[in-house]
């Protein structure tokens, strides 16, 4: 049980404690590897990180993901700062104005901080992917019938049995303290009383706890894993969330290794030192792409479902699937749902956007007779009524939103994400009285 | 008989009397569903809106469309003001020098109040069925042949039995009071002078016996139709349309829900006060989409066209046929003409232009041996004179006009119509002597 | 023989005299159908109009276009001034570091004055088939081989018998004074010392005279022909133009009507008074149109081609042709040579490229065997060696450019047009010894 | 052996001789035909021409290619000045925030002089090629296939039997000290360090002997090689390489004649005197195309590769191919590899890109069942790690960069170099985790 001020000694790159949220860690080892640079872990070498540390990630990441070894114990205990929002510092139109997922953008643009902005908004690349993402949806025209009865439409659905009002979810976005300092539970509250589901994020700078407890009674979530190298660690986590009433178990499969956001990259050198060497840099960038690793494992395949499944009783969603094969693969695997997404455009730069290989999926199923075995739901680039309405049109059941989820939050709390669905509602409701599609 | 007096009494939102026309309105439960939103009506909340009213309303608006219960009796009578012109107060290039549709856009932009302009201008969504519209023409190439003897061309039509003096009318676009003070009379006259088609819509801004009352003795006009929930108010002005003498009934079927035409939103939200609640607008965007299900009947559909066909004796076309399937469906219900339109990009955004439907549907209709049934206009993106000819080679009989004949009465009144009845008489002669069509 | 005393007493629009080169004629008519408008003519009644007349026409015109009746004899005689040059005036860089025909097209567009530019520059509508012509070259892809002998490389090419230095012509533009004080023997003579042939206008600013007396003992001219309602002035200036020695017929079959070049209206529109009246114009719109009709007949068609034949020896050439059919009918009706053409983008807008038409040419012809029959020429867009050589190898055998020689000549004048046709040398050769095509 | 004051006296254009590395030459004859242009050689008509020419060409460029009979003999001996970089005197951003090949490039920009920026960057023509060569890249989509364990990958290749640490080579590129006072050295040591292959040019700043003295022992290279119409040289210039140890001999054979680069022109021009006479431009224009004949042979064919073949055992690779069959044609004709490439789009403009041409050979060689007859390379637009990927996937084997490694050259040295093939590993590995390929 170290003290505080013998914390203060190890306060160097080769012998780095560190104090978060009263306990002290030894994060000499550790910071090679941290995924956000190890920088920010010297910075505080021999401090306490919890201000800085609460900003991204929840409580309980200590205990996830850091070796018991470097567990170092209690110290005296400290209150935190609160965090201050630069959302009310910024002067915003009123929220009865914006009218469809652009305007939030360009708000969020306004009011997030460079490096959020930078991290939220990123694709890899030259964002080639990110910007198909949408721009093939304005690609696809629309042939409206005429003369069709349309005072009524019911725009509910159901998702692997749960109840949606909407065909919308929102979908698993890291980091969400970043945009707004109560982090993932402003999503969960606004999902809450617009009655759709929240898919919630392994890498979510809130807790799986805190996400849970914000939630209202019938409110229904799912969960998006990253598997770990280390199993255990999974199978942990897998079983915490289904204890703690999730719906659907997510395993996001495209990311094998983190794409390269280079408008991320940037900012995040900025903040970092001028006195940066350059040798010292090449080691750097390539420690990046290593570092990830740890926490997301290369090595995942087909046969890694079948221990998946094993250990709970959750139905699986795949989340990463960007080809006809690949869905037959999976339900030819038993798997419950799929998710069609290139990650939003963050992974692999240049691959087809996610409603081109929605074409692809639904035809490859159908061939193979599979078009029953499994749900399918998609997201990247969905930012109108129409998109939604143009996904379902071709075979999905559900979207899913990331970037307008963040930056409605980031510009207006939770007014704003529930402002942002009833405009995706506004819209499809428009779209389904025009077109008369369930 | 209630006293101007006593009106003034009745002036909060719980309590809404107006005057209008000498005559007292109580509009207390009428404002929550007013299509142009309730704010403008509460501002009259006991006073004269005669004025304003006259702006955008006919005098018999009232009649048609308020409840009689609300109607209170009239009132002292006072005279009007009358209306100023911008028209008149802004330097613009003398009228020859306008060559093209084009150049009275750009006048029109400037002589237009802004809200005028974000109305008549203005599509729906990302406004890219509006660019299309014209779009699709310039990718379609002419194949000119030569050495053809052009001297003589002669571009008079039928339509419908009724002579034009060329293949083009003006179709229906409402509150025309809003670009000219005097209304869509204007566009009555020019056609009259030019020997054309004037569609008259239900929406104008002057009354239908306005419109019947300005045209020459000869001249044609056709009657636009939105159909009324109430369906004997529908019956009522399709009976009073046939007795006023007009030569066709178009019911316009593409407009279920009104488009949501966000620059004009915009316009209409800055004009509002800036002390609106967040909250409070959450329903007003809402509302705006449900109001006019009190005007225009969602639940419309093929069976309706027996009694709206069984009501007179006018030849009926439809307005807004989007694909072929439909087409053939209309041809089938013994509809005598059909008008291929997405509304001028103003409903469904994505739907495609109406040159490329115009090609599936004169395939459609040829495969179901339906080519003679009924006649086929269009409308929607057309600029040029190539792109009436195009549209005519392509299976079209007449093709509709709407935002140029907006622009060219705001900026010059009736000589501005007058003057782009001719350079579209001019493009077309000239094209016809080059392509030698009928 | 009317004294210029005498003519200054005739200076209205009802009674409007004009000395031109010392003779005077009565205008009064002729005015009304000026292709040029009447504002013109109306601003010299009464007075000497040789330098403005100058600057555009020939001094045969009148001999050739006026009745007799209208004609009033001499005057005293007068010596026109001297025109001035505005090349001269505007600093260019030097001819050596033009590399291309862009950078001729960019200098002339400083020296030419706004309406010669507006003249030269235009298109008619949008100008898409303008700009379509040389883009469609653009898009048409090289497929060069490797290890041939390309040492030597001939590009000398026989055009309907005439030697001819290198596979391309100038083309017949008219109003080359308008860009160059000598007008179009400056191009006479270029083409005389770079060994190809000149096509001359019949709207040249020279007469033909002029241009046939400017040429090299054995260099070649064709004759290029606007069919006149009246068949007898046609039949003379066949005749003459035979006698004068040219080597071929040019009948121009694309503008049974001029095309409306709306860039080229406006700066007229400007040049003429402010004061014009709105109604006047309409009218005078029209009447363009209609004045045309005087000097090219509308009524030309493919019957005509017998008696122009029967009145020369001279091998007949069609300008404008557009389609397969039409090729296939000249090849039918014993012509000699097509120019495959659009005017330049000048007459009807969204028309096709000509290469693109080219490529339907060949095969219409080969489809019905008559792929000798007859030479092939192209003219519009060519602006660089490549296009030469895509030309060639789509089946042209010589191509023809406008607007590159004007500018060429404005800027730089005969120099500049020899430097041009070096630059095509260059390009030219280039291309053959990377391809090896003839 | 003349004196320095002797050489003095030579000093016109008719009679000059210049000093270059201790050694007097006459150059009167030369001059006329120098690719370079006459210009720069008379301006140091009886001086010493060191320096300057050291910027360009290597010590034994007067062996190689000056005919015997205008070597003069040694001066006195003169140290020559050493060249200060320019890259020094200019500020840039630390190696380590330099992400991509575009960031070489942008810096590249303005570190390097405006002439050795244009001689670098540009393309013939229109740059038409040039663009399409990285844009066709972007428009070809990939298909990552998920759940595949891509932990471990390896990155190495085999190139006609050598070993290279990656799937890339650095192809020949002219002019090294333009970019660099220590000229392709500098890229030899950063291959040698990072294990890659460097492509020795013919027209190398460095000589021969200095990029392979500059080699580590076990790197290796390939020397590249235009053929001279004068034989003797040729084979002189292939035993030599063969002596000094080259892996493989690579012939250009797509210039036949030397692109037009007019952005190298127009600085050509500009640092040329502006007293130039517009009519020597005249001939300046040609001769530049002539001049370059007498280095490259125009006449090269098929045959040549036989006696070629005969000179040396070095295995033999054609660069330049450009459609399926040539590819046959070389692969009949018993080569060991060809690389598909269009020279950068620096010599005949509106060629096809070199990734649509791979596609083309690899189905020609399969449709000739000569599949595996050869190795496939390519070059050409080739930026990122996708990039790579994309043309490995297509069959080919490895590829070459050019402008890429002069920018990194230029702005950074050989750390420079050594930072950029890194990023393309980086980017590299990346690909080959996410989609799993060789
Ligand atoms: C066991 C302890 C920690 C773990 C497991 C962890 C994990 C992570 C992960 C996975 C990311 C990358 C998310 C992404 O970009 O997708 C990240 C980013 C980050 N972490 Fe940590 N972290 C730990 C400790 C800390 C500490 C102690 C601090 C601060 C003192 C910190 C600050 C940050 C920051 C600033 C970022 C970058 C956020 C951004 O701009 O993207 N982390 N961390
Ligand atoms: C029975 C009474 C009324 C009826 C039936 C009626 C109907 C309508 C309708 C259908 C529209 C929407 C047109 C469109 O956007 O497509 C409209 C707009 C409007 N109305 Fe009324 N209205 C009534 C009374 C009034 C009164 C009393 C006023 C003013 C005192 C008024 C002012 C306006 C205005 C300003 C607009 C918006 C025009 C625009 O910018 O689009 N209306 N009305
Ligand atoms: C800032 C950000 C963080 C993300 N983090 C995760 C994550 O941790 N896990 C995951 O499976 N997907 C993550 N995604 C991908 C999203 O789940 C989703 O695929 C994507 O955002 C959809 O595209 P859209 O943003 O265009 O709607 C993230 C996306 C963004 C924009
Ligand atoms: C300002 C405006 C108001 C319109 N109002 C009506 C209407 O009341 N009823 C109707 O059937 N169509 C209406 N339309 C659609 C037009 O009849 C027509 O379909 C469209 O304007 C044609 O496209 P264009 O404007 O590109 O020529 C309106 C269009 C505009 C621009
Ligand atoms: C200013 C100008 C005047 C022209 N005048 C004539 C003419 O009098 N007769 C004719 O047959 N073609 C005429 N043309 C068309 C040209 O002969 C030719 O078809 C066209 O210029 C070719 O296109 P290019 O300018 O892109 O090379 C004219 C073209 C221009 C640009
Ligand atoms: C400045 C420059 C000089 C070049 N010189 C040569 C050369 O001497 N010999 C040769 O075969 N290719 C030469 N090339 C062509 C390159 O080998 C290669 O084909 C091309 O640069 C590949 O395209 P990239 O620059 O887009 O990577 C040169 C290219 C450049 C940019």
């Amino acid at each position: 049980m170290p003290s505080r001020n013998e914390v203060e000694l190890h306060n160097s790159h080769k012998d780095c404690w560190v104090v978060i949220h009263n306990k002290a860690y030894n994060l000499t080892e550790f910071a090679k590897e941290h995924p956000g640079g190890s920088k920010i872990i010297y910075k505080f070498a021999g401090k306490d990180a919890t201000n800085e540390f609460s900003k991204f990630h929840p409580p309980d990441m200590m205990d996830r993901f850091l070796k018991k070894e470097f567990h170092l114990g209690s110290t005296e205990t400290i209150q935190p700062n609160s965090c201050k929002t630069r959302m009310e510092a910024i002067p915003r139109p009123p929220l009865s104005s914006i009218l469809n997922t652009f305007d939030f953008e360009s708000i969020a643009k306004e009011v997030l901080s460079p490096d959020a902005w930078a991290y939220y908004s990123s694709g890899s690349g030259d964002e080639i992917t990110l910007q198909e993402n949408h721009q093939a949806f304005n690609r696809i025209f629309m042939k409206p019938r005429v003369l069709v009865n349309v005072k009524k439409v019911d725009t509910s659905v159901e998702l692997l049995g749960t109840a949606s009002a909407l065909p919308i979810y929102i979908t698993a976005t890291a980091l969400g303290k970043l945009g707004h300092p109560e982090g993932e539970v402003v999503l969960t509250r606004a999902a809450g009383t617009r009655g759709i589901i929240q898919m919630i994020p392994t890498l979510a700078s809130c807790s799986i706890d805190e996400m849970v407890a914000a939630k209202l009674p019938q409110q229904a979530q799912w969960f998006q894993l990253y598997v770990n190298p280390n199993r255990n660690l999974t199978i942990d986590i897998i079983q915490k969330a289904e204890k703690l009433g999730v719906k659907a178990l997510v395993v996001t499969i495209d990311a094998p290794q983190l794409g390269r956001r280079e408008k991320d990259m940037r900012v995040k050198f900025e903040n970092d030192a001028p006195d940066v060497q350059a040798t010292e840099s090449l080691s750097r960038n390539e420690g990046a792409a290593r570092a990830i690793a740890h926490f997301i494992d290369p090595s995942l395949s087909w046969d890694d479902l079948k221990w998946i499944k094993a250990c709970s009783n959750l139905p699986l969603i795949l989340k990463g699937i960007q080809c006809g094969e690949d869905a037959v693969l999976a339900a030819q695997a038993g798997i419950e749902a799929i998710i069609i997404s290139n990650h939003g455009g963050r992974q692999l730069d240049t691959s087809r956007s996610a409603v081109e290989v929605l074409q692809e999926v639904t035809q490859a199923l159908k061939h193979s007779k599979l078009e029953n075995a499994l749900e399918i739901y998609i997201d990247g680039g969905i930012r109108r009524g129409t998109d939604i309405f143009k996904a379902l049109a071709l075979g999905a059941k559900a979207v899913g939103l990331g970037r307008p989820f963040l930056y409605a939050m980031s510009s207006y709390g939770q007014r704003g994400v529930e402002h942002l669905i009833v405009i995706g509602l506004n819209d499809r409701i428009y779209c389904a009285k025009s077109l008369k599609l369930p």
